[in-house]
């Protein structure tokens, strides 16, 4: 009975709504029924922006990150570090990291994790692309940052066997407390990294 | 800096997206991401229905229901109770007591409720159109079911003080503990109504 009592149109967008992730069909309904109420452009402008989202990207033919133009406007900047390169498992974690400001060498971006239980192996990922890049590219440093987790450690630890004898250094982002964590609260296997990873307090006085 | 980095196209859908109620800057984006990797029909799905939205529904002139065609399919039905009439506050609320499949009479949306904070006043709502109907359609009992808010109380006040001495019946739906929830956390207001509001027990022997 729910099916015809919702009008069609309104219907479709539920269930176009409800196939992306974290939107159940209760989120669903409301924006679509937001969207009926709001202006016209709340709708429309999405609407272009979604058809333009595929037709007007395409990946940076480097480093693999989500662009305008190929190569992408961090590989073309000559001021950026060319011998450091950062490896990312999706383009959010590229924004992520240039928000910090505090990095300025390029990335490489996989695409993904090795993951055995979705099927996900290397050669789906980035990582022949890598592997040549860095024959190629004077590298000097491959910072490897991909996420703290299972999947992402064991991502890491291929890559970082592939380059392996390449007289590469091979660095990977530190583990610690989150700053403004507190001790009581944190896991096992982040006190136990931040424990192992100590280092030495710097005092302003040199 | 975090404006260059993203690709314009994904930042454009993340604004779009940002404007809509409860979606984040993070959310946005990680939406935005997700609809890049995803197969393209997703995307255009989405946009699709996001343009037939507006243009191909309207109001049904009866109940003021969102519709295809008007009069909606339930002002239509010859088997639903034409002298029962409950009033809501959005389309939604239809959908909710539809589903109930326990109420077989027409409903009259408001398109809102009466909000002086918001500027909203009986006029801006479906509130003479209401009137008009009672008037002169075969209504016995309107059942008020506006939401159990503050403001959803007055409006329920304003449109019971306008209907009063036609000789209707003005109802609205119980007050009480929700089915399933827990005495002990119900708030101040819903263990008063439901004091107020003690149905006798009925047993099964009669």
């Amino acid at each position: 009975m729910a099916q015809w009592i919702v009008a069609e149109p309104v219907q479709r967008l539920v269930e176009a709504l409800e196939r992306l992730p974290g939107i159940g069909p209760k989120t669903a309904s409301r924006l679509a029924y937001y969207l009926l109420r709001a202006p016209d452009n709340i709708a429309l402008d999405l609407a272009g922006a979604l058809q333009g989202l595929k037709e007007n990207t395409t990946l940076c033919e480097r480093c693999f990150n989500v662009t305008v133009h190929s190569p992408c406007p961090i590989c073309s900047d000559p001021n950026r570090d060319q011998s450091l390169l950062c490896v990312v498992e999706e383009p959010l974690d590229v924004v992520a990291l240039e928000r910090t400001g505090a990095f300025h060498g390029l990335y490489h971006v996989l695409h993904g994790r090795i993951s055995p239980l979705e099927g996900i192996g290397p050669e789906q990922l980035k990582i022949r692309e890598l592997l040549e890049r860095i024959e190629r590219e004077p590298i000097r440093e491959v910072l490897i940052a991909t996420n703290p987790t299972m999947e992402g450690e064991a991502t890491a630890m291929y890559i970082a066997r592939q380059i392996h004898d390449r007289g590469i250094r091979v660095t990977r982002l530190a583990r610690g407390l989150p700053v403004g964590g507190d001790l009581e609260y944190a896991d096992l296997n982040t006190l136990t990294s931040a424990l192992a990873g100590r280092e030495e307090m710097r005092t302003d006085d040199k």
